[in-house]
């Protein structure tokens, strides 16, 4: 990941240095203190380095703890591209990106060691609801302009971990061989339903 | 729970013990075997008793399960429950009870260590799969009497477990404020709908 920066940006090798070292910093803050109380100031500041050099990396906080977790990309992205298609058809939309990713990450998939971490710490769980909070249930309630958007942002949410646990964790047979388009069909009108329904 | 058993059956107290060894054998065999491996008849051999007296105690392997795992009730006792009504409206009963019973066991919810253990531990999710689908989703499927009733079942387990991570473990805000009638009216015709719409 730091040889891909490098490339990317032509900064020098012993810049990697500097941006391990925020990503220490950030995965301490964020364990200790939580994904709100966090600033990037501060993880800065214990990095010794200057907070620009951390925005100029990773972007926003939510990016820092994208690339703190490990995850091989910025959930806050996704979830704007998935939203650039506007209300209709979103439900579905999102089971299939959802599908995808999990398909291609296997069990390297770090919101299995996220969940992991929330289910056996409650401090973990306090950060994982504040990242989940901040960097993708905000940004879609925001969007979806319908009574209760934080409600039906949380009800998704728990249909998607849901998802995450019974097929990717436990790995109950049906879910593991049943096809995607299947499984769309299945969970597509769900989340459409809990972004858009009276209720 | 001995002093509740020796009440009911009238034995003398000295019973509490072999009930204790077979509990004992009992977590053992299911950690290190998994659920479908594990017989009555081996639990029995591990405590020193024989194994009618397991069943005496805890009826099937089923409710010997529970019982080892500390739940407070056995899940296939709930589920023959549920179905008895038929399979109309079912899925609001079943989110009903399901809120009402985390509801009652707050954080002690042995649900939480169960999924805690398979979320950390890939033999422990075998196990919690093979006991998921052998106490709970095999009855479901045999009793729905529609076409995929594995799948069915298992699409509903990914939303019950979801309920549970995001509003019992993770605490999404809104899911905890929300009103049980709003949320048997967000869940209940999504599993209703798992169970016997065309897809």
């Amino acid at each position: 990941m730091a040889a891909t920066a490098r490339r990317a940006t032509g900064r020098r090798p012993g810049d990697s240095g500097a941006r391990e070292a925020i990503l220490t910093a950030a995965r301490a803050r964020f364990t200790d203190q939580g994904f709100r109380e966090t600033t990037v100031r501060a993880v800065a500041t214990a990095a010794g380095v200057d907070p620009a050099l951390v925005h100029h990396y990773f972007g926003t906080k939510e990016g820092l703890f994208a690339a703190a977790m490990a995850f091989p990309f910025n959930p806050a992205d996704l979830v704007e591209h998935l939203l650039e298609g506007g209300v209709d058809g979103l439900g579905e939309r999102l089971v299939r990106t959802l599908l995808g990713t999990f398909a291609r990450l296997g069990a390297a998939n770090p919101m299995i060691a996220l969940l992991r971490s929330a289910v056996g710490h409650p401090p973990a769980a306090d950060m994982l609801r504040e990242f989940l909070t901040g960097a993708v249930l905000d940004p879609v309630a925001a969007a979806i302009r319908v009574d209760r958007p934080g409600l039906r942002a949380e009800l998704c949410a728990s249909q998607v971990v849901g998802i995450l646990v019974a097929r990717e964790v436990v790995a109950l047979p049906e879910l593991r061989a049943a096809e995607t388009d299947t499984l769309v069909a299945a969970y597509g009108p769900t989340l459409q339903r809990y972004l858009t329904a009276e209720f």
